[in-house]
């Protein structure tokens, strides 16, 4: 089958053919039918991530996959329901099983965790093996080139949105900001209205293009930050809002001056999640987050429970998007692309 | 000033003239311009909750107020703002300030609360003294027959939702269920999709008529339970939801074969909150509670913040109303007609 | 081997030989070492849990099993660390690993959950198959006649009491209330201390060797309730805690009337959790409930994480128990005795 | 009366004589009885909090105070029963009762606050004038030397051990870590013991003579945190407690280099909170907070629930104190020996 590995740190993923993988009893082969292209492909061919953990060589990159069941291992359980042809969606972070986090259901960070994309098997090749309990049905109807992107980007800031809601920081008379309009934010600024439980939801980012899908989506103000000062915005944002400040926010760049830029626009007792990982850091005063007792909550991708919401919210048409797929022939292209900001919304490569 | 006071227990309310109330010094003066009648106000009448507190006569009824800021007293901080000619909303429950349920805000569960309207002074009546810190200034757009729901029929619901949002039992790929509407149910309707964060709604009671008003505002479905056994409706919500259970539910009714069809239908690990008092039992198994890990929450009116929330919806105009108004000489044909079940929405008292 | 077999409801149990059962691949072949008994196999026997389900006959009893590890089946994962010889303690609640339930964790009521000793398999037999999750290790220095009873009688409180303490009904300046000191009440008294945050704890009981348990445990105060009415109780209270009611408790018994007695007990905004289920039936008035925004848990034996943790306490010694041993001849003996509730502590059958 | 004020910043306090202070209706004046001495008494002398808050001159200090009732302004509610020669603390944090914090009683947080000993009132000085709701009764055989630190030492550390339990991070099979044994660390490590509910604490600082108090005060482990790098103490964890990070941390200190070393021994999904303001830097790598999803938590002073429940603690006698006493007339002494960390425990000004 063909598939696209990175061989060396730097270099272009090479498109080549290697064998179907083999699937153990409680796996599922799945044959891919679209798989998003995300911001952290382009950080692990750059490196992003080596301090952290030294992926070996070749890895299979791709971890927004979608597809169909092609075959199932013999231990299988039959109450999960599984025939051939089934439409999936790969859940991300496979545990362990056995550790404080798994058994609570939060397998995408066990310290055991494996992340297909980031290891030998991955979404920009024909077949993956996944075990069984990382697989969602979903119907037939929905295009692939939909679903494979909310497999990350359009479940990484539901997370992050779920944790505003879960802290109690979101509801009628309180506004919540979204920072950063790329791939996650447009999901993003649609889940703050889902989930925000009458919040109104500000989008703010330095693209008038990214910032008009906020605003379709349903963003209630947007708000270009392109050289303003934090003083600027807050100005700004009283006269939209009739407050200077935002009692709940979800970060989904994550680049320096945006986290200080965000933590300076959060109310008291507001609570600010990072979802974005442009940058590698967090420099910002302690005062004011002690005494206006401000919480920071790090959220990572998401769960099973977490993809099957978004999959319910996708069955009854509740998410937009904002799609350019491609082929498998044009992976090193839109990498290119992608790293130096040029996709508006999400790029998927299907097949 | 005119005012319709309760002499007698079981008795029609005598509409008298009586001084205007003093105030205190950090209380005001509310000219009333509108009061709600509730299904609370035949109950007192009929000594439903004489053997919970049996309130000396004569009782002004009436505790669903708003009104304009008439006389100011001397020690209200100039910081609330308030000035003559304000419109405001009474925001019900006034604790002694003292206790932890004031402490954190819950002064309408106070141990020594007051309730306008069921004590010497209430709304049915043209003027009412107020301590300041429960008064809430709206805008003078919106108009005083709709405000006045807003502090019980349309508030207490508000809490019972946010019990369940906050309970986590609400979301994409839950079914909330709201048990009767009548004067409550109507917002809980509303409540449920503004605050479900994706939960699908489902409107169950005995009239159509009331059914149809829950439909046009937002329940995805509804069930005429009339007639109907548990079974019957179980598999009713089946075919209309996919599942045939609810996740979460409000009983705005609170009828003791209410409660029971509720319990029926809650899921596993489901949540039930009641706000509805037509009844005074709790009668059901225990062991698919245990079993089955539901909780049951009492929920009762609301507090200053719940109000302040409900208003900042209204404000935005996200909250719609069936309201019919009449005069304070109609008010025992209206406390009458209530009784038996003929008010369709919430009546209102208009000066 | 040998097991004892419920082959008739009402009927003593078969103590009869059986083969030794086999293993799937993700199981474990358990020898159990010893086995606890519980009000519940009275209540299975007795055709108590008939009308929620009815279980095919044979049925092996027993599900408060501890042993060691006998045979390991080839798929068991290896990051699992099981070796022949480990000592295990039987987790409840088998699930389907599929459901919303299971997702985080909460496989005890899965829909589709299985129990051991309540079906073919269970503890009171000399071999036991257990999928591999199911299984704890634990320390070979702990007896297995005070490890056994940590899967129920010690494990049910605990859930119980952590649903108290996430709500936040305990902590310093407020007192808990354990009813019922059989099996589950003396652990229930030692996790409110242990979780109760500085909280006083109460024991209500109408045994006073029962009682002296509970003190002996840690109990701040008993009170025998035998013969007094709640007003009695309720000034009992007063005099030894300075406060007339309770602000959160623990129900391990269920009978209708300690339902009654502990809701007329309960504090405004009070939380009251049920895990006993010597009666079926929760016949209470609604008003108080409301009014006093009360809540009202269902809590369900234990999953992995709560019997994890259990164990963990157990390990530091932080646990204290009153067993009493006998022989697998004896079973029919002390199912007997437990009915007629001569037991105080767990007695347990040991190998 | 005396009072000690700073009249210009970086000064030392002039001790002089000024009028005793008037009450308005609804304060109560109070007889300082002792006072305690905050890091935060040299920060403010030192100009630490002036670019966020330039408090004009002169400012009486002392903001830990306790004393008796001397006067009783004339609509103090008769509720809150207060007499003439009551012994009281005065709980920090004095709020506008208006706004959204104020309404569910974190006043503490209120934006237009006042704090007494950061104006023109305050503790070290004879008489203080405090709105009656800021006054909490207590026992009068506890003595007034260990009653003035538990209104911010005692009280600062309670209200952050809450946030950790409240996030769900602590608990049986958890490490629990307090970063600084100061003035706050003595009494974070009892809180982390009662409120931990069976988690085992670390106490980590790097004077030897804090950490014996700290081993006294109930820690599990101390670590000497002096010379030794993140690695170094991650092993001595381990050997310690058998896991090598921390499940939940208090920082007392908050050293730049401190929640440095905290965030780097923080575990996945683990919670970090801060209450020390030794430094005014935040300054940490993104990705790990992201990957690992940790919260972090500012939590400032405490309101009047958390100073009720640290006063419960107090009357049973749960809470232990090193403090130091001292006359008025050696202030300026004891702030130049606290700004160079020659206090071990509390030092407390005494009439």
């Amino acid at each position: 089958m063909k598939a696209a590995r990175m061989h060396e740190y730097g270099q272009p993923l090479v498109l080549e053919d290697v064998p179907v993988p083999d699937i153990k009893p409680d796996e599922i082969l799945v044959q891919v039918k679209a798989c998003g292209m995300c911001r952290s492909d382009v950080q692990l061919v750059d490196g992003y991530f080596r301090k952290y953990a030294d992926i070996p060589t070749p890895i299979t990159l791709g971890h927004e996959i979608t597809g169909v069941v092609h075959a199932i291992g013999n231990i299988v359980p039959e109450a999960a329901g599984f025939r051939e042809g089934d439409h999936v969606v790969v859940a991300p972070g496979w545990g362990d099983g056995i550790c404080r986090h798994c058994q609570i259901g939060n397998t995408h960070i066990c310290p055991n965790v494996r992340w297909p994309g980031f290891g030998p098997v991955g979404g920009f090749a024909e077949f993956l093996p996944v075990p069984a309990r990382y697989l969602i049905k979903v119907d037939k109807r929905l295009p692939f080139e939909t679903l494979a992107p909310l497999t990350d980007a359009g479940l990484t800031p539901y997370r992050g949105i779920k944790k505003l809601r879960d802290s109690g920081a979101m509801g009628p008379d309180r506004v919540v900001g979204v920072f950063g309009i790329g791939g996650l934010g447009g999901y993003a600024v649609q889940y703050a209205k889902i989930l925000g439980g009458g919040a109104r939801v500000v989008a703010l980012a330095r693209n008038p293009e990214k910032l008009a899908i906020a605003k379709e989506y349903g963003a209630d103000y947007i708000v270009d930050i392109k050289g303003k000062t934090s003083a600027d915005i807050s100005k700004e944002l009283a006269q939209l809002t009739g407050q200077k400040d935002l009692d709940a926010m979800i970060d989904c760049a994550g680049a320096p001056e945006m986290v200080q830029l965000a933590m300076s626009l959060l109310s008291i007792s507001g609570h600010y999640v990072d979802v974005g990982l442009v940058g590698d850091r967090i420099d910002i005063p302690l005062f004011p987050r002690v005494s206006r007792e401000q919480t920071l909550h790090g959220s990572f991708w998401g769960n099973n429970i977490d993809l099957m919401e978004v999959m319910a919210l996708a069955a009854e048409d509740k998410i937009r998007h904002t799609v350019t797929t491609f082929s498998f022939d044009q992976l090193n292209d839109y990498i290119n692309r992608l790293r130096v900001g040029e996709i508006v919304g999400r790029a998927v490569m299907k097949w």
